[in-house]
């Protein structure tokens, strides 16, 4: 399909997952709406409370909170793309997304490989690494929506593994993720957009809204980037689905215009030298 | 050195090379009062015209602009990274950047790798490389302000070869350019800016200013980035000495801060997959 649209799923994510899955089987039917594709936020199924996630985990995909990401893309006929949940597997806690079909079938599993660790002093300081296993790789999958690639959140800052997805002929690379009001502001445009603009993908970033009764300050502000790295549609910090449009023709047209894939010079990159 | 200060010489180039000289002279002197790096802009001693460049090319280092630049770096007591300049080697001509010590001795030479080949409608199309060779690596030196790296312009598109400077310790990346006004508003921040705060290094870029018997529209807007992504001093189009300031202290807080250099995972990034 050469045309389609998406539509980003930004709610307020709050500490109890019962209520979470009911708001966005409520949002994901409102989003359904006019979108062949569908999007949640990082961890949308509880609050980014590390504390909880061990008891909030679950199996996937075969516990309840995929079941009900699958009934949702089966009843509404899209691909989803939930998020991601806190994963319990072999006795260890991922953060880990899933890609459903228009059947609810299960199309790709993505656990984020770059764990939160930062401490910036007078910002944030989060050791996600004291909670989470990480992943150990990333995946795309080719659908009638074109080639799709996942990563999350703190995946985004590293070019490496979004650079090969692009290169297994990735279109648009989907990013559930949950920056924050120090780094939101002066990096997640910024790294959506160059993500984008150096590999002529189409780039999707979905955030939770801040919550009161939630300590973490989610930067909201979903974002979808055109390959030309421009902002093509965008949130505040508030509730919103934030609705964006797939043209594979813009897509031809900007790799022609900007031949970023075709220019790699791999020799070069293995020819980078201290010289004395 | 821990702490130093660097100015950025964006200046009008014209189409001839002494005039472009003598200017780059006047200016590098006004310049090199308070700073230890001076920079020069991208094609400094000749305009942006690709049919002049096999006349104008000279040998490196043994021509006479090595020579001026060399000189500029003994008189003056600073390192001068001479923008770069059309040099003709083998009979093909490269655009080539170097690096001087304050001795007047040549430390680094780098070979434009990325051509810059673009075809945007309604905006700019230019193929560099039906004129141009490329360089065939990148290399980083260790000095006493610290381990510079070099760059060159449409070099700045590739995530790759900033990654491997910075992994071989590159503390500041110069980039000579000449971006133009069709990408330059929507790139070259951007651009400078993530290559910065991904691999938490400085980042200088040094254009041209436009000139009116010169065809190619150069954007200016030489820039001084730190390694947070934060733009720390900036020019508009005009001519100006854009002045900045290196901070080791600072650059040691930002990696710790945002410690991406550590938290690669190279092993993940082999294994990107197609899935079924």
């Amino acid at each position: 399909m050469d045309q389609w649209d998406l539509a980003l799923v930004q709610f307020a994510v709050t500490p109890r997952k019962e209520e979470n899955l009911l708001a966005a089987e409520a949002a994901v039917a409102r989003a359904a709406e006019g979108a062949e594709l569908v999007m949640l936020p990082e961890l949308f199924n509880t609050s980014y409370e590390v504390q909880d996630w061990p008891s909030v985990a679950e199996c996937v995909p075969d516990g309840p909170s995929c079941a009900r990401l699958s009934a949702m893309a089966r009843r509404h006929g899209i691909y989803l793309l939930g998020g991601s949940i806190p994963e319990l597997h072999d006795g260890r806690v991922y953060n880990t997304a899933t890609l459903w079909n228009p059947a609810g079938e299960l199309l790709l599993t993505h656990r984020k490989v770059h764990l939160f660790d930062v401490d910036i002093p007078g910002g944030i300081t989060f050791t996600e690494s004291d909670f989470l296993a990480a992943g150990d790789g990333f995946s795309v999958v080719q659908t009638e929506l074109g080639t799709i690639g996942v990563a999350i959140c703190f995946d985004v800052r590293f070019p490496e593994p979004f650079r090969e997805m692009a290169l297994l002929g990735a279109d648009v690379v989907l990013l559930p993720a949950a920056f924050n009001t120090t780094t939101g502001p002066v990096h997640w445009e910024l790294q959506l957009r160059c993500r984008a603009v150096e590999n002529t993908v189409y780039m999707a970033g979905c955030s939770a809204a801040p919550h009161p009764e939630v300590g973490y300050p989610a930067w909201g502000h979903s974002m979808w980037v055109d390959p030309f790295g421009t902002v093509a549609a965008s949130a505040g910090r508030e509730p919103e689905i934030v609705r964006g449009h797939f043209d594979r023709q813009r897509l031809e047209e900007v790799r022609s215009a900007l031949p970023f894939l075709r220019a790699r010079r791999p020799d070069a990159y293995e020819r980078v030298e201290v010289v004395d």
